[in-house]
């Protein structure tokens, strides 16, 4: 079978590092041209040398015509409001767009500007896209030719709460998500917070209540309420405080919510194991706390669900690597359903570990 | 002025290790006895070679008796349970101790019965007890014979919430508090783990809704509410998370509350700001949020208040280095009040950055 | 084609862990049965979740004839010494064995006495074994039944040096090894040096001189020397530090060493190229100087050449992860000359960026 | 006694952090004035909040004169060409002067010019200069007005050796120095090189044998040789190798040579003893290997000495903080010594451990 080839635009930071990894140990995507900007005229293997000898392609400027005329299906993973036309130009060619930046995220186009500080100039654009969280979204992932692709945290809150929402058992106002992401999270540019001697024996909250990524967790687990598919409206808000912690990759994501009614720990487990019923890369851990260390480069989301009786909670603990499930990997997983391939094709390599 | 003796029994984990390292250091204080079980009849500086050369004690084993006769106070770094006996020894000796663990914490023996699975054989002596936190108890702690010295968790989590309880503000049931330490808190004996490989690139949720930490926070929270300082029975309960993150010191506590009425930001930082007014060691940080790296090896603890208008929360941080205002910073704080020496004496070195 | 079942002994440390890790992803391989004496009865995802959900088998105890019944083929990843009798059984039943331990890897019985302690039972066999460095024995391997796979500091020293000392360039007694490795390196049993407060902020050089590593380095170089093949004599020896390094995998070895007869740097690198011309996993680096984190969960060796011309000496560096080149990779590629297979088999997929 | 008031220029860098923390916490020496260009008009502790509640200064712009009106003493820890002028505006006031660049360590301004890139525009005043290693010269700096505070990797690799070199015990030719440092050492300026995933399970050697701090080494060490006190040819010179570990503070040089004639370990121990009888810093270790985490944040260099018997080597190691003897501690000591203080006040503090 003829392989298919795939254009990569932005890969020089770390999501575009992944995204050329794991085409390259894919059976059915070949890399056909990469861009970045910085780079631009460099070989792939001198800006990652783990990629040196595997990788021959060099990076090019991003012009959207060149890549499209290239290549069978496009990722791209531009910076936010970057992505805004190079997804209206994919969509034009006919050609399967896989978007990992927010663009195209958010149903509502006030919330986007709201967020981002930018008018969506391709709103119009915003119902054909499929929000690219198959657990969520599988069947819409398959038939879409635009996915938006989701956040590394968010990837995380939606996948760890979504049981609870789509059974309508979550009090509003009660929902706690306390995240912690290494800092790769922060991307591949050299700033004083990310500085070596800065972030280590350092732990860092920022952003508190003004995360970017707070209104997509919001529409994605408020979507699922039962008789509420269409609203955008949020039901609930979420008090969201994201953590920078010294380890390279993964996010650890403990949320907290109180439940409408009581409910026995078994039972809350039992209903997370039908909901995931199928999805290959959600693993349900009850006796081993999920763990960044489990999944760093692998595309798996280990969920745990816990339960304070004494206090009244509900706890769960979901860890993603935020690269792989919280970006280039889940890309891929949307585009092998895109292209109908097998929905894990090239992305069951577990973890290294330690 | 002839300096005061002090022993120090159980101090070959980390917070002996500090407490020989600040006694060292302290203007009034001389080492006159330190014990362990199991480096009896080794040199300090062969046990922790960072003190190789300023401490030339050895350690011994634990004879309350020879430890009394040679200490005019006592600094105790023993293991939960362990301190119970020798605690009433003290006492009975009049001399003035600090037990750094959690066996005179708790008012209601029935409590610590249940937390730590042990009855409280010398329940008589806990109402002479005072809980050694002086940003609460400054006075008592100065009249006192014998200073239950706080955990590392409840110093944040108390302190970064007392001022809101102290008046009243917080609705109960909505308390969480997502708290994330240094690997050292876990002491000083190997276990899986804690083991390098393990615990680092790792991030490690446990005991969730269970630590020992829970009942003393609520303890201390709940009798600062106003015409409730006598009650033991916890009006709020608290949702408490520790996890295990990788680096050797600091704890970052992050709470999150609901406000019985709104508050304006610059109102609640104003309200804490006076209700810290003299407390040397506390720090209140606006736009710098606090992080283990500013504190560490130091006495302080930083906190910040924050204010999420759109989802309804206050979301305090608070920042404390586990061994010393954790532990052994916070110990020699209450000995010098008890000793009459100023507060601050020993202390007030600033973390080393980075 | 049927896939060839493999058994793997001891497989509960951290180079068991890559074993089962790469045997999963490889096309030609099927885990048959796996042991460990400490984790008998448990399930492989339970000892190593990163295996949750890939790998089903449970650890079993090792009785050597049921490993050998059940596999194809065996590898060995047990302690010094421990591999002395299981070998021995392999070679009888004729089965391919791959022995992670050192305990085939010295010719000379008399200097794996000395180093190891414990008189070789089974000597004879040393004559059937072959040290399992493709790069250096790739013809041998094919042919043997029985490899030695190398240590991880031996892998990196020896790749590093060969084309030197094969051209006999090489000043004896000039030789400085100065290595540092990730603490996984030193295995996963817990204890007070590898403690995560301990190894983290730290850097411990250890068994300065005195490394059992060193012999088999020495044998191996001196084997390449013209004229020298069959001289158990060592010609050379090496000055061989180990250091630990506060990360979780990957050796770097920085080589010093002064030549008979000065050499341009170009020539000294067109030798390398030239002698490692056809090797899959060896790559030469020039202007990026060899780092662990570029081949970290990778069988890659990125080697590079310097030269001190003022001071007079060359300088090599080589970069392995400590368990996979330096162990289970390794094993495996042995293993797949050994069955006809390509080398390079299921080991090509790259380092994990960052 | 009233306090001697210091200028410090140049302290936003993290020398300079450890200036004023170490200023802050001595009993005779109090900060008049701090510069820094980038920081000027900002709070010392807005940018250090470490340091926040401390020290209420604010940096200012460096203008020599003012500088020099308010401080009895002064600080440079400007960059490298940098300190020329300041120095000879020191140097006319009559100010005492510890210099933390390489500006005038260098005895011949030829040496400095060819590592430096820059004429020295100041040579007359290199005689003038004393190389402040007071374990070396004690008395010259006393007698000083300028001192040329070393580098952080001579400290440790010029303590290391000095007592083979004064005693003409090392075979010229056979000195490799394998030196490796914490981050911090490369500066407080983010670059992708020391950007937390870059550096975090990473170890970097760099300018291999082209490091800017060699011609110090082999100054100070050959100058040590008996008979050879004046002559600025190096008699020997040194493999040194650079690696950045991925730890915030600490360098641990582990060094290597040959000796003349063979000697027993118990005599070079003894030598090493009787060479530093009476240094405070310099603590000697045989049982324990030194390791930084003993000695981080402290001013100590502990050194170990061990012999290869087999193969023919001495190795020493040192480790010291290279902030602290590496830089502002050590620059604090020789101002000490310069005001007639006592050499070791307000540097005692050891190191918290872990």
């Amino acid at each position: 079978m003829k392989k298919i080839r795939v254009g990569i635009a932005g890969a020089s930071g770390y999501a575009g590092a992944e995204l050329l990894r794991l085409v390259a140990l894919h059976p059915q995507l070949e890399l056909a041209t990469v861009t970045s900007e910085k780079s631009a005229g460099t070989a792939v293997g001198s800006v990652f040398p783990s990629l040196a000898g595997l990788v021959s392609h060099s990076f090019q400027s991003l012009a959207p015509e060149t890549l499209l005329a290239d290549a069978d299906a496009v990722f791209l993973a531009l910076p936010h409001t970057k992505s805004l036309d190079p997804v209206a130009a994919c969509m034009k060619a006919g050609k399967p767009v896989v978007d990992l930046s927010a663009d195209y995220r958010l149903k509502n186009p006030a919330v986007y500007e709201q967020w981002y500080q930018t008018p969506h100039r391709h709103a119009h654009l915003l119902k054909d896209a499929v929000y690219g969280l198959p657990e969520l979204h599988r069947d819409a992932i398959a038939k879409a030719r635009l996915v938006a692709s989701p956040g590394c945290y968010p990837t995380a809150a939606i996948l760890q709460l979504a049981p609870l929402f789509a059974h309508d058992l979550v009090q509003p106002d009660t929902i706690v998500i306390d995240a912690k992401s290494g800092i790769s999270g922060a991307g591949r540019s050299p700033a004083l917070l990310y500085h070596f001697p800065e972030a280590h024996e350092s732990l860092e909250p920022y952003k508190i209540g003004q995360h970017r990524h707070i209104p997509e967790i919001e529409q994605e687990l408020n979507a699922l309420l039962p008789g509420n598919p269409a609203s955008n409206k949020p039901a609930s808000m979420v008090a969201f405080t994201p953590h920078l912690v010294p380890m390279n990759r993964g996010i650890l994501s403990t949320a907290y919510c109180r439940l409408k009614h009581p409910a026995a720990l078994a039972d809350l487990r039992a209903l997370y194991r039908t909901y995931y019923k199928g999805a290959s890369f959600v693993r349900l851990s009850d006796d081993i706390v999920p763990n960044p260390r489990y999944i760093k480069g692998s595309n798996y989301c280990d969920i745990g669900v816990y339960a304070d009786q004494r206090a009244g909670w509900v706890v769960t603990v979901a860890a993603v690597d935020n690269l792989v499930k919280g970006a280039a990997g889940q890309a891929i997983q949307a585009m092998n359903l895109m292209l109908a391939l097998p929905e894990d094709m090239g992305l069951t390599a577990p973890a290294a570990y330690p």
